[in-house]
Order: structure tokens, then sequence, then C-alpha cells
């Protein structure tokens, strides 16, 4: 098997673990920034990676319409296409569908629906989200399911919870059958190493020639792209190394449904399960208490994501509930509109206060904006619309995301009690800035 | 003298020169990136230093109306404000508010304008110019001068020249009696080095109290910013160190009266001579004879500085006429629409053709962008709207620009007769990639 995950630690519902992909090795709980179109908006991949970002999320809907799928497969796959040797995540397109309410239909084939850039009419089954995240090659990748609106009664929400089902056992056949087509062994990058050889480019004669001998000698999955100097080294992609399908369990606000789509989607059978549905207008306690119940249902010893959550109170109060895996364009978004989390709480940047104010944004965040700039500069970037405002705060938020996620991965390897955040920031043991690798 | 220039090799008309400022030394022939408001747009300064950016560019009109210059001051100069401990040039904002035609009014004390971003109104003389760059706090700061409009008679040119030059004198007057109002000496900010002693952090109270004693003391000069880890050691901002002011060369296309506003302003005497009021609409020939002409009554021994130009084919033609300055928002603003130098020409990375191109923008960049990622990510990247696309095209575009130099002056060293730009990127000694430091 490709993916494997192993608990390691345990404290109270919490565990940490390791959840082995094809491309690298992720520590849980884990928090996956959002990279909608093959970017993690405004930040460069070798600054994801000096945060410590170990898993990023692609949207299959936005890479589908924009560069289109073909592409990505054409350049290799989207790890390749980005420079991301790291793992990443696609979700299936049918939550970024279901936002286009106006602009689809839904039968039990499939959604039709319209491209919000330019009205094209287009179509996703089961089958055809396969199919495309697939050919975009993440290491995860994500039952097509429908994501149930709020509020919604309760027959419809069976409804709904039942094609969801139907849906997941459609998408599993398909992968099945069509997972070796993943575009991983495909070598036409300009760069890319060889398990226990040099790196090489191969806009040289020479690589394009040991690219061909690999592929001709079938090795494909022992070629993978390590672009760059800052590169992590020695995780390269397994032999026969396959994707992994994640399912999704939906049943909206009825806890009773919630245990029946998690019972039908386990006994699908998936080598992890996400609870889906959830942060769609629900109070912040109801969608806990959804969380709490259907997590009994799901399998101990396989990874639990929970999708799109949340804010940083969210994820550490998650995480102590036992959740594997989150992800949410909160740390991203909030940042382009000057809304920065710090370790003492959250920061309007826009505000006049903020204008001569030398010092950094959370004393006690050691990411390179802290350590270089002050409140008054990244104050006057975001009041000048300077492009530099939304690369720093981004980079900044994602350092809080990020950070916060390690003190919870550490509090739970001591076998403390679930923290809140402010109880995961006051730790003594790590209160001082923290040196960048 | 804070600001010395010496020339250290010669070929032809060119020349290599290494001018100290305050702040840094400085390889001439140097291309100085434009940085309006105190970012060069879309570059983290640790970027714009593994560049080997060794001076920026900041404009007193952006800066004067946002932050504003008493910001600027209060936080300790514009090196502190934006963490940026090499050379700083400001510009005298008379080109900006120039370019200002509807919203200003001209006489002999200076010039009334309307703000762009709200209309307020403002006045400028020379006095307030320099006023404005002392609190600002750049290495080398420049006279406030008129830029004549193309096409202009030769009475209104005279005119103008004239104006100029009574404005050159009352800008030095000015200087001279007030340059010791520099705000390097205040230590505000919250980290900072002492001349041989450790890099710290004033937010901790040992620090603070130490830059209370520095003051106290009368060692301000000693203090200087050097924030973050990835700073260049060793270059402290020298005791007594003041600004350096330049004047300015006025006279529209008119020989004459160019060699008239040399003689002018090199009797009035400035450590660095500019040329200005070029590239104004004028045709390309003739900008290169004005320039040719009015370098003639140029000190050869002290550096030429010709302002905001050019194109990658200008800065090595003017390199070998013998300019020593240069700058342009091209490079910065092109990379913004898509529009991309390389040493085998020009590339609009817009253009379907890139969708699925592979390969690096430029074979022969050693740049971070080149070293990692495809022409088709780039393409996709730009054709999203993707913040991502204005930092990695901004990022490589500076990289051409800087290397064009730093070749420019190896071929210098070399005693080589000026090259063309094709001819510069050709040299088989630095064709192979680059490793970056």
């Amino acid at each position: 098997m490709s993916t494997t995950f192993q608990i390691t630690d345990v404290a109270a519902q919490a565990r940490t673990g390791r959840l082995v992909t094809p491309h690298a090795e992720i520590e849980t709980p884990v928090f996956m920034p959002v990279g909608t179109v093959g970017s993690v908006k405004g930040v460069p991949q070798d600054i994801l990676e000096e945060l410590g970002a170990q898993i990023i999320l692609g949207n299959t809907y936005h890479l589908y319409l924009r560069p289109g799928v073909e592409t990505v497969r054409q350049m290799g796959g989207l790890h390749r296409f980005m420079s991301w040797d790291r793992a990443i995540l696609t979700d299936s397109g049918g939550f970024q569908v279901f936002s286009l309410s106006e602009l689809r239909k839904l039968n039990e084939d499939g959604v039709t629906f319209r491209s919000h850039l330019d009205g094209s009419s287009h179509f996703f089954s089961p089958e055809s989200a396969m199919e495309a995240q697939i050919s975009l090659g993440a290491d995860i990748i994500m039952a097509f399911d429908e994501c149930t609106e709020y509020p919604a009664d309760l027959a419809r929400v069976r409804t709904s919870m039942e094609m969801t089902a139907r849906w997941a056992a459609r998408s599993k056949k398909y992968f099945e059958a069509h997972k070796s087509e993943v575009p991983w062994g495909e070598v036409s990058g300009f760069e890319f190493q060889v398990s226990g050889g040099p790196s090489t480019r191969s806009s040289t004669p020479d690589t394009r020639n040991l690219a061909a001998e690999l592929r001709s000698a079938g090795q494909p999955r022992a070629a993978v792209p390590t672009k760059g100097a800052q590169r992590p080294k020695g995780l390269l992609l397994r032999e026969h190394a396959t994707q992994a399908l994640f399912g999704i369990v939906q049943g909206g606000m009825d806890r009773e449904l919630r245990r029946e789509s998690a019972e039908r989607t386990v006994e699908i059978g998936f080598p992890g399960y996400a609870i889906g549905g959830l942060s769609v207008g629900e109070p912040r306690a109801l969608t806990r208490e959804i969380v709490e119940s259907t997590l009994e249902y799901l399998p101990k010893d396989k990874p639990r994501y929970l999708m799109g959550i949340g804010n940083p109170e969210e994820i550490v109060e998650y995480s102590g509930l036992g959740v594997d895996m989150m992800d949410c364009v909160q740390p991203t978004r909030a940042a382009r509109h000057g809304l920065l989390f710090t370790s003492e709480g959250k920061i309007s940047i826009k505000q006049a206060r903020y204008a001569q104010d030398p010092e950094p944004l959370d004393p006690n965040c050691g990411c390179r904006v802290c350590q270089r700039y002050s409140r008054g500069y990244l104050r006057h970037l975001f009041a000048s619309n300077e492009i530099l405002a939304q690369v720093l705060n981004t980079i900044h938020n994602l350092s809080f995301y990020l950070d916060t996620m390690r003190r919870v991965r550490h509090s739970i390897l001591l076998g403390e009690e679930s923290r809140s955040l402010s109880g995961i920031w006051s730790q003594p043991n790590v209160r001082r800035p923290r040196i960048q690798a």
C-alpha cells in the first residue's frame, strides 16, 4: 500500500501520527495551506518549505478550469507543474461546484455547472472527478460528494447523503480501475533527481537521454522533480506508488444521518475519511457537536480529515478531539485583508494605531516577517496597497497556523490534556523566538 | 567626507568604480531598482539582497504622501523603516510633481501640487524637498529641480534650466545647514547591532538600556539596524556620516544649454552629478546624443547618474559611455505586465505558446525563478492573475538587470571595448548558470 498511517502518541482523544504518502511523510495533526490553482497565494514554494508546510491543497474545480487538467498532466502532474515535491491533496470539486448555487444543476449522474470565469458549461461526475484528480496527480484525492446546503430538512439531507454514498462507491470503482494512470512517471520536466543519483537538468541532452532510458527501462516511478537548491533530499517517490482516495462523510446537521453516512462510507472502505459539509453557515457549537459525534463512527486507525476548518482556536480544538488533518483559506484570505493572527490575539494591521509601531507583529513568532519587519512598516505596505503587504501578511499567518500545529503535536507528545490556543502558545518551553531552520 | 568615489578600472569611455556611502560600498556602474514607497514592488528585502541589489531608489513624492516624512523619521529613517541596511537614494520629488501636469503650479519659490491620492494641496521648494529627504535619511539625496517638458522652445528651456540652477544653490545651502538632522542616530527600532558587538533585540530590557546608554554616551552613529538573520555583517555606519547631495543637470534637448547647466551645477559643487530631464518622450537617438555631450562637461572623478533610464540595451550602452548609476521602473513594471527580459530576448509570458513549456524562462539565468519554475507554470500564474506571478516575474527581471550590470563591470575589468547587450550575455566565461550565494 502506497499510503500508510501510524499513530505515534495519544493524549486523551487527541493523537499524533505519521501519514506516509507517495511524495512525503507527514506528521499529524496537520494543517494544509490552500493553494487553489497551484499557488498558495503570494508565497513562493521555497518559503512554504521553510515554513514547514508538509502538504498543501489544490482545488480540482479551479485547476480544471485553469490551466486545465490536460495541461497539468502534460507537465507531469501538479507536483512537477508547480515545483513542489512534498505532499498534495486535491478536493473533488464537489464543494466548489456546490458554492456555485446559481450556476449548477444536479442529478444522479453528476453536476452540470457553469464556469465562474466565462460562463461555459461543464459536467462533473464521480468518474470525471476521479479522472481529473488522477491526472492532477495529488498524493491524496477525494471522493466526489454532494455538500448538502444549510439549513435543509431531514428528508432532503437523507436524499443528499444517500447520493453521496452511491457516488463514493462509483468514485472508488473508477479510481481502482484507473489509478495506474497517474502522471508521475512521465519525466518531461526540466530537472529531476533519480533515487540515489545526482540532480541534473533535462535541458541538457544527457539528461533527456537518461529520462528516456528510465522510461524504456520501466522505472518511471524512480524519477521525481527536485528543482531548486533548497529542496529536502531523500524523500523520493516509492516505486509503484499510487494515490490514496479518501471517502467523505455527509449527513448535514443530523447526528443519526452522520452516523449512517460514516458507516456506509467505512463499509465501502477507504484509507482515510473526511468529514465534509460543515462550516456552511451553522453555529459553531453545532459544528463541534457534529464533528464529535461523527468521529465516534470513524476507524481510529485511519486518518480523519475535517474539511474547510478553521480558525486558530478551532484547529487546536479539533486536534484535541482526534482530527488528524484540516485545511482552511482563513490564514491566507485574512492576510490579504490585513487580518493577522498572533500569539497575543488578532491584529487588524490597517489601523492607524500601528503607523509608528516599531515592534514585530508577534514577539513570540520566529517567522521571517516578524524577524525583520515592524508593525509600522506592515501597516504602511497595507495602506499603500503594496503587493508586498499580501506576501508578508500571508507568510506570517501561515507561520502562525503551522507553528500552532507544531505546538499541538508537541503537547500531545508530552501527553498533555487538550489545550486552548492561548494555552498552546503560553507553554514556557517554546515561548522564546524560534530560529528558522 | 562621508561619501567617496574611486575609479577602479577604465575601458575606453567606460569605467568601474567604488562608491562608498554611509550604509554601503557600491560597485559601479550600478543599476538601482525602484522602491517607490519603501518597497520594490512584490519583492521581500532578503530576496533583493540575494539578487545583489546594492542600492535602491525611494520616491520622495510618494513617501511624503504615504506614510509621510514624519512617520519615517520617527521610525528611524527609511533604512530602518523598511529594514534595508544597504544604500538608498531618494529623488527630490521634482520629477514626480512634473508628471502631475494638471495638478501643479510652479513659481520661483517652488511648486504647489495636488496629491494624486486625495487631491489635497501641498508645496515643495528646494528647502522643503531637502528637509523631506534629510528626514527620510537616504545615503544619496537629489537637488530639487524642474524637469523641463518635451518638446519646449529654446527660451522656455533656458528659463527652466536657469531656475533649476538657482534651486540647486538653494538645495545645497539648506542641506549644508541641516545635514546633521538625519535620523540615523535615533535608535528606536526593535533590533540593532553595535559595531563589533553582538546582534540583539531592543524588545528586551537589556537592549533598550544599551540603546539609551549609547545615546547618552554620544555615540548614536555607531548603532545601525540589522534586523534578520540573513544580513551581511561588517558594513556598519561610519561615525559622523552624513548624506551626499547630488546636483542635477537639465537643459532639455539643447546641447549648449546642457553644457551651461552642467557648468553652473559643477560650479556650485556636488559630490556627484545627475543628468535629468531625459526619457520624457524624445527619440532614443536624441537621448543618447544629449547624454554623450553632457558627460563631457561633468567631472571624471565624480559619479555620474543618468536618471530614469533605461531598458537592458540602454543600461549596457550608457555604461559604455561612462555613466556610473542608473535607475528605471522598467524591470519591475514590465514584470507586472508579464514582459520578461532574458539573455535570448524579451518574452511575453501571457502567450498561449508557453502554456505547456517545461523550460525555464532563461536557460542562462541562475535566479531562483529560473532554477525552480517552468515557463508553463509562470504563464499559468500570470493568466490566473495570481499574486505570485508578479512576485516571480519581478524577481527574474531584476535578476536579469543586476546580472547584466555585473557582466558589464566584468567586461570593463577585462578592459574590453564597450559591448552590446547580446555581446555581454554571450561571454563564454559566464554562460553557464550561476549558483546563487
